[in-house]
């Protein structure tokens, strides 16, 4: 029999690296070699039997400062007893996000925040697996003020008040079985942004296009911004091949100022696209506005939020109308409670989300957040969609079951973070064999490495 | 004779932390036990005879994440030619704030912004010394076309262009050298915040009241926000002190919500304040455009900026009315340039600019920037006021000059940020040895400590 876990005992953490670069896989308008990687944090628990695995997601070069962020806080998750933080666990997280003294270095957002996400996360991991229940589910099967309680309400109130949230989640009740039976039935709609990384040449998108289409999506994002006409060209050549009546997105990767934005998609708004996504800072809520009433009239909507450090500014893009789809990020603001926290914002205020995925399990984490909305908060897939991109998921011991163009909601107890440990060592960096491999054949070189002093 | 430098051979890092938490100076409704700290970096060049220091500013715990994300950043600034730095130094300071993997882990915001605020503001010492030039006098003799290169405009265009940017300061040349006649001789108004820190008790705030009014001070600041008759009882005291005639500011240091806000600032509107500071989240632009609108009947303007992370965030406070006073911070933007950026929008907008200063080089470093703004943009000493706090000056090489409630502009070569080499030995953390001492006769204790594992 499985030994109860009562309390956390330990408090790991590893910079897990992806070599994507090389193939210029990831590549976009602001980031021209990625290397997709993960912090990797382990919550270790006083049984053998339950641990808890997080993730935050990063481009390689920073994976080591959000190491160093999670080790900073390891002194407010040493020691705590499980039930105490599950009882009130908004509390719990806003003692990692507003620290006396590290708040200065935020407050909510940097590195810092990306470290709360992680140890979050792997919290949530391990309390599905405590439950034997996928994250998803775990949420669902919670009271509307159990869920309330998991959120730090601190700023939001202007825009959902505790009660009013409460209230709002205990409408959905009653369809909550009738839904949670017919997602696990029908999946929940999924988009593709394989087809148009910025590296990529005009056959690899002809090629990869036709793929993902005989796969059956039916909505696919390419990456624009460096210039123009080649990205007329990028767009005729996806139109060619996935016809016009699916859906077409595209990304800038906050490569433009205000007036550039709204001039370029303006060129590119003969293509029928459904939404520009980051067209500017993600910091630039009255931007993104303009931005949102110049594109109305060619049908264009603006999505943003992959980088958006936390609910206040979610609470103003929302608010504002200065986004018409919210981007949430799992590994991103201060793990699931935070994102909970917009999912409430985002459901009063009428706006659709759909998640930001890809990277390092960014699709495992997304797909039980959007599960839980669809199952206890929005009722509909109308207008959303998760990203979907299939790089990595086969280091994780439970990666997403895809259907044509579909998410089907996981099964496995936990949170789907849980990585094979072969993979997690071999790619650990700087000292993983295939780093080691690499570094050695001189195959990659890290300009960053050579002028270090600590470590 | 001095031998000439021509490129940075070195980058050095050092966490310099006073234990300012022992006497709860600087403790606010936020911040309860602050330990004033630095991320100290100094720039090595080919010649011994310059080096360039640089500072930012954290509470204490988080400058270790500070040190690293310099240290992540070396690799941009070993062996760059200073010549080439100087000829373009917008376009090298935007290559810290973007590098295409880093950038993941803000943009433009947390540690890594900070850090390279570090580096920038060192770059200027070293420039000042190479040109023996107080910073603000090397500012001010640049022309408008110089200025306007230090600046990353991307961002700021719909705000202001870099055309409109050097007819602005055009319109200035020909009263520059009549103003730095009269700000050598007049000074710039400084107001102390040192007679309320949250921390302190009545009697405490008596005598310093007393002791600042003797000093000469015609402008207070107080800390509020964790008890309504705590607050109202302190400015009771505050007032009996100084009278009316003078001007007094709150800060709530992030308390409050949105609507919290309101209604504790009418209830103190009865003492007749200047502003209330950071009235609620530092990213709720939008609240802070409620508040502002609310409190307009009362006389009370809204001040913030201290963390405010970069000129985006700033653009949109300063064009949305959310902000009456521009609270820029020296170690918190990437450094001089942004915040000249940011300074340029001030002025096109005509909003005040009252730096944030106290903590650790802050005053050192702002009073340069006000002066430049003085003389070769605002113009102007209305409604402006440097904050000043008299800790930790003895630390440093060129201290402030300070007159009754005025600074006197800088003389000694650099930004004024070069500290005694005894002192950032003796307050070194953790090894310096007024921090072993702390720690072996137990009169300190960090908790974060005993749980780290990196170095």
């Amino acid at each position: 029999m499985e030994k109860k876990a009562t309390k956390i005992v330990d408090l790991l953490v590893e910079d897990v690296r992806f070599p994507t670069s090389l193939e210029l896989d990831g590549s976009d308008a602001s980031h021209p070699d990625p290397d997709y990687s993960a912090v990797y944090v382990t919550l270790v628990t006083d049984s053998e039997d339950f641990k808890g695995y997080g993730i935050t997601f990063t481009l390689g070069r920073g994976n080591e400062i959000v190491l160093h962020c999670v080790d900073s806080l390891r002194f407010l998750v040493m020691n705590k007893d499980i039930k105490e933080i599950q009882a009130n666990m908004g509390s719990w997280v806003r003692s990692l996000a507003h620290e006396s003294q590290l708040r200065w270095i935020g407050p909510e957002k940097g590195p810092l925040h990306l470290a709360v996400a992680g140890i979050v996360n792997s919290f949530w991991d391990l309390w599905g697996k405590m439950e034997s229940k996928p994250v998803w589910k775990l949420l669902v099967d919670m009271s509307p003020e159990q869920l309330v309680s998991l959120v730090d309400f601190r700023y939001m109130e202007d825009c959902i008040t505790k009660d009013e949230a409460i209230e709002m989640l205990q409408k959905e009740v009653p369809m909550k079985s009738k839904r949670e039976v017919h997602i696990r039935m029908s999946g929940f709609p999924a988009y593709t942004t394989q087809v148009g990384w910025l590296g990529y040449s005009d056959e690899k998108i002809r090629t990869l296009s036709k793929m993902f289409l005989d796969r059956g999506f039916t909505a696919f994002k390419m990456k624009v911004g460096s210039d123009l006409e080649d990205d007329k060209r990028r767009l005729s050549i996806l139109r060619e091949c996935i016809g016009w009546d699916h859906l077409v997105m595209v990304d800038a990767n906050q490569k433009w100022s205000v007036p550039e934005a709204i001039e370029w998609m303006k060129e590119l708004a003969q293509f029928k696209l459904h939404w520009i996504e980051e067209p500017t800072s993600p910091d630039d809520i009255l931007g993104h506005l303009e931005i949102s009433k110049a594109l109305k009239e060619h049908g264009i909507g603006v999505a943003t939020g992959e980088v958006c450090q936390n609910r206040v500014m979610f609470k103003q893009f929302l608010a504002s109308g200065g986004m018409q789809f919210c981007q949430i990020d799992a590994g991103r603001m201060a793990g699931v409670n935070e994102v909970i926290g917009v999912y409430l914002m985002a459901k009063k205020l009428n706006v659709p989300v759909c998640p930001h995925a890809g990277g390092v399990g960014l699709c495992e984490m997304v797909q039980h957040l959007q599960m839980f909305d669809y199952v206890a908060l929005s009722g509909t897939t109308e207008n959303r969609m998760i990203e979907y991109v299939d790089h990595l998921h086969e280091h994780f011991k439970s990666p997403p079951k895809m259907g044509p163009s579909k998410y089907y909601p996981p099964t496995d107890p936990g949170y789907s973070t849980e990585m094979f440990s072969e993979s997690v060592d071999k790619f650990s960096y700087p000292n993983g064999e295939i780093w080691k491999d690499l570094f050695s054949s001189g195959k990659y070189r890290d300009p960053s490495r050579i002028h270090k002093r600590l470590v």
